[in-house]
C-alpha cells in the first residue's frame, strides 16, 4: 500500500478536487492519494512572484505528509515550485508534474510541445525544459492566454481554444506529442488525444504513476549530498515556524 | 491486466530467466511479464557488431509479441538496441533499460554515475546519454572489466568488484546515485544500494514500471511521423521474412 | 544621485552590515547605499530549502524599496535567490550576486572557479552557471566546508582555508579568476587577489556597479512579457499581505 | 592503389550501379572502386526497421571486403547504418555518406540545410548532425516526399521537386549549402549545384574522397578501445555465419 | 579619476566622434574619455577580411594607450575585432561592445535580438553570442541593408528603417530586448527605447561603464595564462613595429 | 591538375619548407604545392596578439595565390588565423590545419586530444573545438611547453617530450587519436604514430588532401551571403595596399 500526496500549491481548493481526482483515476487500487493545498499563498500560479510565494505553504504541505507517512509526493503546478526544496525535506520521493509529463513525452516520441496558459510563463517552460535535459525535445510552448482559475469555467470555451492550440502545434512544431502546461487542464488530457490524434500528456497522471513506481522500486532521493534533510536553524518572524 | 514482453536481446536463456524474475518482483500482481530471447544473434553484447547484430532478433520478438497481444515491451540490454526501429513496430510502448535508469536516476538526484562491464561499450553509454538528453547529469562511465556472462559466475568475485567501483565512482564523480550498466546487474541492485548508501538503478526493475505505467495511462508512442508503422516492402535473402 | 538597495536575504545582521559596507566601498560618491535584510526567514542560507524559505522575506525588502523609491536592487546571496520574482515586482534593475560575479569573470579571462561555503550548494551553483550561459566558464566549484555565519569568526582559521582552496583551484583548474561563492567571503577579496595571483571576485561589488551602471543608463528589466508586473490576486492565510 | 568498397546497404542493384558510376567518376584514376550491395535485407531503407534491417548484410559486404583486401569503406546510406559496428570489423577506414557530406559543408560555409525524400527520416538527420558535432551548423531538414525508388523513375518530375525544395531551403534557413539526404539524389548534384547558386554536396562523392585521402595518409580507425575488432563468440540461428 | 580610452577601429573619424560623445554622456564626471581611431586600415567593418584588417591598427592604438597611461579600454566595433589579442597587450580591463551589449541584455530580460547593419555579418553575430554563453538567450539577428557608413547619413531614412525593425524583431522573436549591432547606432538608443517599449542597448554606452566599474573595483584581465602579455619577438617587413 | 597554396602565416622560412615538403609528401603526383610564407608579421605565433598580426600577411599570400591562379589553400597554423577573412578572398576552398586534423580525427574515433607548444594556446584550441562543433569530440589539450621554434632543434628533446606526452594523454583521457597542435610537429608524426598506437594526425597533411578533394568535387566556399567578396573600400596608412 503506497500513500501518495498530491499537493496543488495554490489554494484553489476546486482545483485540488479536480487534481485529486485525476490522480485516483490512474492510481493502482490499492494506492492511497491524499489531493491537499495549502492554507497560505496565491490562489493560482502566473508569475515567478506566484510561484516563488506557493513555496512556503508547499513546503509546510510536505512537513505535514511526512507527519502523516506518506511514501512519496507529486508538486502538481507545472512550474514545478520548490522542487528542489521538496526533495531535501521528503523522506520519500517528489516528482514535479512539468517534469513527469515532459519524461513520458520523450518516451513515445522525439518532440513535444507545450501548451500552457499565459505567454508570460513560457520562460519558466524552457528553463524547466533545460534543467531536466530537454531542450531539444522540447519543439515549441505556446500560451492560450487563458487564465488559470477560468480554465474550468463551463461557459468559458476554453477546451476548444486549447485543442486548436494542440492541433497548431502539432502543424507548426513537426512534435510527436503535446505536453500540457498546467495541472488545470488535465480534465480536458483524454479529449484532447482523441481529437489531435498525438499523444497528449498530463503530468499530474503521470507523476502520479512515476511516484508510484519510485516508492514501489524503493527509491527516493539521494541524502548524500545536495538533498541532503537541512540541518536544524532559527527561523524569524512570520515563518518562524519553518525551522526543521 | 497489463502484458509485459521483457526482451533480452542475446541468446544467453539463464540471462534471459534472471531478467524475467526481476521484472516479475516488481511489476504490479495483475502484469503479466513474458521474458523472452530472441532465436538468432549473438550470446552477450559487447560490442557495437553484436549490437547490431542482435537487432533482427530483437525485432522479431516485438514481432512475435504483437501477435500475442503484448501491451509493451522492455529491451533488456543497456546499449537500447533497436530502440528507434521497436517503436515503429510495436503498437504499444517500448522502453529501454539504458533510457529508463536515467530518466529514473534524474528524479532522485541531480547527477549519476553508470558503472558497467566493458570498457569498450563505455563511448554508446555517454551517446545514449546525450540522445536522452542528460549529458550533464551523467557524471562518469566506468567499466568493471568483466565480461557479461561472467557476471553470475558464483566462482567469480563480481559482486565485489562491481559494489568497489560504485563506491569509488560516488567519491571520485561526486554523483547522487550509480546507474547499473548492464542486465547481467539487475540481481545485485538491492544488494548493493546497501553498500554504497546511495540510490542503486536497474533499468530492467524501473523500465518495467515505467511500460506499466504508459499502458496503464493510454500512453504510446505517437504514429504521427518518424515512429509510423513501416509500410509493406520486399526483403531479401536469409532477411526475407522481416518483410512487414 | 542612484538610490541601491542591498538585500541580504538572511536574517543576521552582522552579514548585513558587512556587505552595506563592501556596497559603500566600491559606489560612487553620490550613490545611497541602503542595506537591509528582512525580518522573517532563516538566518543563514545553506539548502534548498533555506533558499527558497528566504524569499518572501526579500519580496517583501523589494515592496519596500519601491515604496521608498529605490532605483536598483542587488540580491546579496549566492544563490541569487527569488530574481525572477523580484525582476517582475521591481520598477527598477534587479541583480544577484553569483550573477554579477559569473558576468564580471568572463570579461577578465576565460575560465572561473567558484570558491564557496558547504558542499551541499554546488550543484545550485552550476545551475546558475547554466542559466545565465557560463556553463563551460565555469571551470569548477570547490567547497571549504565552513558554515556561513563562521566565516567572520575571527577564531577560525576561515581566511587561510579559503585562500588555500583559491590556490589549490588555480592550480588544478587552470582558471583565470576566482569567484568567491557566499556574500560573507566578500572582506576577504582584496586580500586574496594579493595571495592567490589571479583576479578574485566579490559579487556584492560587482552587482552594486552593474546596478548604479544600469541605473544611470537607463536600463531596467524589461516589462514586455515573462517580467511585467504580475497583477492582482488573492493570498491567503500567513502571506495574506503579499498581494500586490 | 587504393581499393574503396562502396557499400549500398539496400538491396536495389540499378541504386548500386549508379552510386559506384558516382563515386568513380571522382576517384583517382589509379583508385579501384567496388560498389556492392547485400544479398539480404530492405530494397530500400526508409524507416528505423529498415535500417536496422539492412546493417546485417552490410556487415556481411565489410566481412568480404576485408577477405577482398579492400583499403575501406563507403556506407552509401544517408542515415549512415552500421557506421560503428563497420568500423570495428574493417582494418581500414569507413565513412558514411551523411558524415562525409556533413563535415564537406561545414568546409564551404557556416550552415547547411539538408533535403531529403521521407518526412519520416528527418528525426534521424537531426540525430546524426547532432552525433557528428554538426546540431548547430544544421539550419534545416525538408523532405520532398519522393519515395527513394522512384528518385530515378524518368517519369517522376523528381528532379524539379528537388531543386525548387533546395532553393526554398536556401530562402527560408539562409544556409551556405544544401546537403542531398539520399544516395538516389547523387547523379542530380551538378545540375542543382548550377540551378541553386550554392554548393550542393552529395555524400557519396564527399566519402569516396574521404576515404582516398584516409587510405593515402596511412588513417584508420583507432584499435585502442571502442573500435577495436570484436572477439570471437557464439552467434545463433539464422544469423550463426555472423560469427568472427 | 579613471581614464577610458574607446576605439573605433575603423578610420572614419566622424564616427570616432559620435562615438566619443555617447561614452562620455554616460560616463561618471570624473572619468576621461579619450576616442580615437587608428591611422591605418579599413573604413568601415563589413566583412570578415575589414575586421582581420582592422585589428593592427586597433592594437597600435592600446600600445598607445598604454604609453598614455590609459586605464581600461573599449572596442567600439560590433564584431569585437582583436579582443583576445588586446587583453594580452593592455594592462587595463578590456571590453567589446557586442559583449558589453549581450551582457546588459542578460540582466534586464531573458532572450534579447539584434538589430545590425548588413546580413553578411549576422555569422560574425552569431560567433560570438556563442563564444560569450549567450547562445540560447540571442533569438534573432537582423539586418537592416544599411552600409555602416550611411547610418548618420541624414538624408537617408535610416532611423525609420532601423526602428521599423526594432518593432517587428520583438514581435517576430518574442525578445525582451533589443541589442543595436553597430557602433554607428549609438545615437539612435535613446529615441528607439521610446518607440519601441522593451529596452534598447548600445554597446558603447554599456562597455564604457563595464570598463569604469572594472577599474574601479580593482579588476583587470589576469595574466596567469592565456592571456599573460606576450614575449619579445621578432617582427619583419611592413608589421615591424609590432614587436613588443 | 591541381594547384593549391600552402601558406606557413609566420615568417620563419625553414618551417615554411618543412611544411611545403610534408604536404608534397602526401598530395597527388599531379598536384602543385607552392608552399610560401609572408613578408610580414611575427616570426612564429605563440599569442593572440602573433596571431592577429600574422593574418595580414596570410591576407595577401591569399591574394597573391589568386593572381597566381591557386586552387584552393592551407592555412598551416594551428590557431587557424583569418579563416574567415580568407574564405572571402579566395575563389578556391580554403582550410586550415587545426579544422582538418579535428574533421580526420572524428572519423577514425569518437574522442582526440590535442597535444601543442604552449599552455597559454590552449583556450584557442578549445575555442576552435567548439566552432567547429567537436567540443565533445575534444578530449583534453596538452602542452609540451616547448616554443614553436625549438621544435626541430635536432639538440632538443623535443621529439621524445612530444611523444611522452601523446601517451599520457592516451592514458588520462581515453582518447582515440591524438592530434598534433602545431604546424612545427608535421613532421613527427609517422615516428609517433608507431610509438603511441593509437593515429596520430598531422594537419597539414589532412588540410592538403582535403582541399585536393574539394577542389576535384569542384566545391569551394559559398558566395551567397557570409562569405561573399569584400566590396571596395578605402584602406588607410600602413595598410592602404590592402584594399579590395
Amino acid at each position: 500500500m503506497v500513500h501518495i500526496r498530491v499537493i496543488n500549491p495554490n489554494t484553489a481548493r476546486t482545483m485540488t478536487e479536480s487534481i485529486g481526482h485525476r490522480a485516483r483515476a490512474v492510481a493502482e487500487p490499492s494506492t492511497i492519494v491524499t489531493a491537499v493545498n495549502p492554507a497560505m499563498g496565491p490562489e493560482s500560479i502566473e508569475s515567478h512572484y506566484d510561484e516563488a510565494l506557493a513555496v512556503p505553504g508547499l513546503l509546510a504541505e510536505i512537513a505535514a505528509g511526512e507527519a502523516a507517512g506518506a511514501d512519496g509526493y507529486v508538486i502538481a503546478c507545472f512550474g514545478d515550485p520548490g522542487l528542489d526544496a521538496a526533495r531535501e525535506l521528503a523522506s520519500g520521493p517528489v516528482v514535479g508534474i512539468a517534469e513527469a509529463a515532459m519524461h513520458a513525452a520523450t518516451l513515445v516520441g522525439r518532440g513535444f510541445s507545450v501548451v500552457t496558459t499565459l505567454a508570460r510563463t513560457t520562460g519558466r517552460t524552457r528553463d524547466l525544459a533545460a534543467r531536466y535535459g530537454f531542450a531539444d525535445a522540447c519543439r515549441g510552448v505556446h500560451a492560450c492566454d487563458i487564465p488559470v482559475l477560468e480554465l474550468d469555467d463551463p461557459s468559458s470555451n476554453a477546451r476548444k481554444v486549447v485543442a486548436d492550440l494542440c492541433a497548431s502545434a502539432v502543424d507548426r512544431d513537426g512534435c510527436d506529442s503535446i505536453v500540457l502546461g498546467c495541472a488545470g487542464m488535465a480534465s480536458f488530457c483524454t479529449d484532447l488525444s482523441r481529437r489531435v490524434g498525438v499523444p497528449v500528456i498530463d503530468g499530474v497522471a503521470v507523476a502520479t504513476k512515476l511516484v508510484e513506481s519510485l516508492v514501489s522500486l524503493g527509491l527516493r532521493t539521494s541524502t548524500r549530498g545536495e538533498f541532503a534533510r537541512p540541518g536544524p536553524k532559527k527561523y524569524a518572524g512570520l515563518l518562524r515556524d519553518f525551522s526543521v
